[in-house]
């Protein structure tokens, strides 16, 4: 399959800018072939008018039509075959399985939605009948920005969640291509302009440019018809792209998942009883991925005890020995350098255990270090995420130390409890804190892994993202991209089929403040 | 009853300040007693903080216990009679009717806050049974701002549609009391404070200050345990709040509804059937309350024929036999004079039509004006929102240019249509315009008057609001000031009552995808 490097305007194919880049094969450190182009302001432009002009179209589309591309974009990235995972496994460093993994992931998320979609209750369908008539859905909010994520360069890239839940809100999407994995990203974007061919999608329902400036990403975002923008990245990214959709003549919203330090709390029942177990399911966290997850455990709180010192050996034995892995590109390994260097320089910090080093390629190997509750309360650089395979311990004297540095966390997207159920019952002030602090809050188990359900939030306070109230992760991830629009007396026939009085698509709707599947009297 | 005009930090009367002002009657102009004390700094600070020590009680009361408090709002509200109607008079120029409405209106929204907090399934959960557990709920954010208008001093005010929601939602408040009518803002405080007390609510759960300057309002965005704002009234002080929030370390969500012109299409087959009551269902919607509403209609659209012609004399005629009315205070009549000033300064703007004038207190007469559509199309100030009884009938060439008129609009709260069912068939494009414009399309009625309900949505894009996915009247409003809280494999036992497999509230949640209140098999 040979790539043209090119950016997508709708369904034209567009290098105007001489300026090109290649991928870097981060095992190897050489570039590889083919050259891609910049995008220019113009082209950013003439994409995001073409979402515009497509916007009516693609979202009077039917469900089961929408449902259709959906499913289409799945069956297409499926057809790439190996192609994409030999492709993806150059440019990202990462394992044939894992990727493998990552495809199922990713076509099964866009089933996901679609399924949402033809079910169609997700529009919040309000009926208030009397006098005024008033009744309301959410609607698709228009253009969107997407920009992938380096570390899942399916599942939260070009046809990833952002991309899957905004289509199947009904918005058509501008996608800025992570020019970490750019040939990657050239294929999926060839699988969805498949999908939208084949069933009938208009023009400028998808587009995707390239860029290594961040100037690429900043005109779309300042781009009068993109409506809201999702973004999955580094704190350094995401919030400046928070910044600019906030200060443009009519802001929008910017939803940008920054990453986290994902704080484990080990409670005292849980150490005594399952000290080894937790150490060697911990190091498995941490390093899954060579750390490269948005939910990796960086911060772990345990009180002092003889089994914390125990549980801090066995932590410390399993940490060395696993073994440095490919990252994702320099900047990532460099970052991930610079950041434990800039933390083992804390005073008061120390480094317990360092895994295996290795030359070749852009690598990363474990780091465990410690520190105490106090030097963790006196320096907030301790809790900035270190994006890598490494974590930090923080040893309280006691409760009162470990519930205060519960208190202190800022924002992040999970928190993980390890304790016996008499643990949970003693620290059920600890359950109230986290409630405050994250999205998600783990039982007995660990961070990294995030279900694709109707249940799951992949969100959580700033700065971890910077909406609380949405998840870019889950089936309620859609309702970021649509908005809700009410109509007041209108005849029936002239209504939306979901809030039509015989209620045509069967959906469940809030009749008079009853839910109701039931047609209007 | 006797006014003390203190801030309400908690339960804690306070005025550390010497700086006061009092309430103005509009109608006579004369100030009254007794003196308010402008909130410091320090003590915006301590209704903050003590808010923030009250959110966790308050918001692990349970639903009825909240609901209870909700109800008792209201009932101390009616508690008050006659002192707090006669109060808001004096304050606000309205009437007696009105603000018995308004009274009628606001306990009643209090009520249904109530009942939706007692159902409980506004609280969106989902369980997700497997491997692993997967279930979220909606959790309150946090303490919330209250900014209130001074358009309605009762139901957007102290103890409004923002109060109502917060609460209900389980959030502790702060509000910032209107300087345009501080009396019945302490009244209806201290019916929150009875209420509180009577109902065992926590200290810090309802705060009131009070201030002329920006500076108040803007400790309390600013303060770091804020965690949300409501607010309602002009586009500037909306705006610099929003700005307020989003600069601020953490940047909160600041909710403001800053007004909109509210355009008006009468089609043609509307026209021919029915110009007259048109003209003098119009005339009523423009000036109700002196024209002080959001929603109130600045701006109407039809198309140049022999009908528009008589339409628009009809319509002269009506607006000039309206009696001027007292406006709320100074500053907004003389913002209608400017307002109206520099909208007649626009070339080709005319004016058709004056009320009568009155020169006893602030009062504002009727204004028609008219421009046609090319002169619409060049002057952005055409659709700026002039607060008070004047409308702008902008006369198009046709349907062609009547369409045109639609896309340009930008944000606003409502849109009417006034059509034959032929009208709307025939202009089908213009309702999907419009949905992309505004949170609410009225089928031939006003956009005056807001139905408290579970399907209303009053909001709207940019500039009408400053978050177009909320809405500030409904029940839905409460979403504004809660966010999903996600619980992974967590023992049934420790989740929350929502979560739980018995479904102990009886509540409709999505299991599994499907929506159900039985519990988990």
């Amino acid at each position: 399959m040979s790539l043209h490097g090119q950016n997508f305007i709708g369904n034209d194919k567009s290098s105007d800018n001489n300026d090109t880049f290649q991928a870097v094969n981060p095992a190897t450190k050489d570039s590889f072939e083919p050259p891609f182009h910049e995008a220019t302001e113009g082209e950013v432009n003439h994409a995001a008018e073409k979402a515009a002009d497509a916007f009516l179209e693609y979202s009077k589309k039917s469900a089961s039509e929408k449902a259709d591309f959906l499913d289409a974009i799945g069956d297409e990235i499926m057809e790439l075959g190996d192609a994409l995972i030999e492709r993806c496994m150059n440019e990202s460093g990462l394992s044939e399985g894992r990727l493998n993994g990552e495809r199922g992931r990713t076509v099964n998320q866009l089933k996901l939605f679609a399924d949402v979609v033809r079910d169609g209750s997700w529009v919040d369908a309000r009926i208030d009948t009397g006098d005024p008539d008033v009744r309301s859905m959410r609607k698709a909010l228009g253009p969107v920005g997407v920009f992938g994520a380096s570390n899942f360069p399916l599942a939260f890239s070009v046809a990833g969640g952002d991309t899957a839940s905004a289509l199947a809100a009904g918005c058509p999407i501008v996608v800025k291509a992570h020019p970490s994995h750019p040939g990657t990203c050239e294929l999926v974007a060839e699988a969805i302009m498949n999908a939208a061919e084949k069933t009938g999608m208009p023009d400028g329902v998808f587009s995707m440019v390239h860029g290594t400036s961040n100037d690429v990403g900043l005109a779309i975002v300042r781009h009068p018809k993109i409506k809201a923008v999702g973004f999955t990245g580094s704190y350094g990214g995401g919030k400046a792209l928070f910044d600019e959709g906030n200060n443009r003549p009519e802001p929008i919203p910017v939803y940008a998942e920054m990453g986290s330090t994902n704080p484990v709390f080990i409670l005292p029942g849980a150490l005594k009883e399952r000290k080894e177990s937790i150490a060697e399911e911990l190091t498995g966290s941490v390093s899954l991925g060579v750390g490269q997850f948005c939910t990796n455990p960086g911060l772990v709180f345990h009180e002092e005890s003889d089994d914390a010192t125990s549980f801090q050996s066995s932590l410390s034995e399993q940490m060395k020995n696993v073994e440095s892995g490919v990252m994702l590109n320099e900047g990532i390994q460099k970052n991930y350098q610079s950041g434990l260097e800039k933390l083992s320089e804390v005073d008061g910090v120390e480094i317990l255990a360092k895994g295996n080093d290795n030359e070749n390629g852009y690598r990363g190997s474990t780091a465990l270090l410690r520190a105490s509750a106090t030097v963790y309360f006196e320096n907030q650089d301790v809790e900035e995420e270190v994006f890598g395979p490494s974590t930090v311990l923080i040893t309280s004297s006691g409760k009162h130390q470990l519930i205060q540095a519960a208190q202190r966390l800022r924002g992040h997207l999970t928190a993980t409890i390890h304790g016996t159920e008499e643990d949970l019952a003693e620290y059920s002030e600890l359950v109230e804190i986290l409630e405050q602090k994250v999205g998600r809050i783990i039982f007995n188990g660990y961070p990294t892994g995030v279900r694709v359900c109707h249940a799951m939030i992949h969100g959580g306070p700033f700065p971890a993202t910077t909406d609380s109230r949405t998840t870019s992760v889950g089936t309620t991830a859609m309702r970021r991209f649509a908005r809700p629009v009410c109509y007041q007396d209108f005849p029936n026939i002239t209504l939306p089929d979901e809030l039509k009085d015989e209620n045509p698509r069967g959906i469940w709707r809030l009749l008079n403040g009853e839910i109701s599947n039931s047609p209007v009297d």
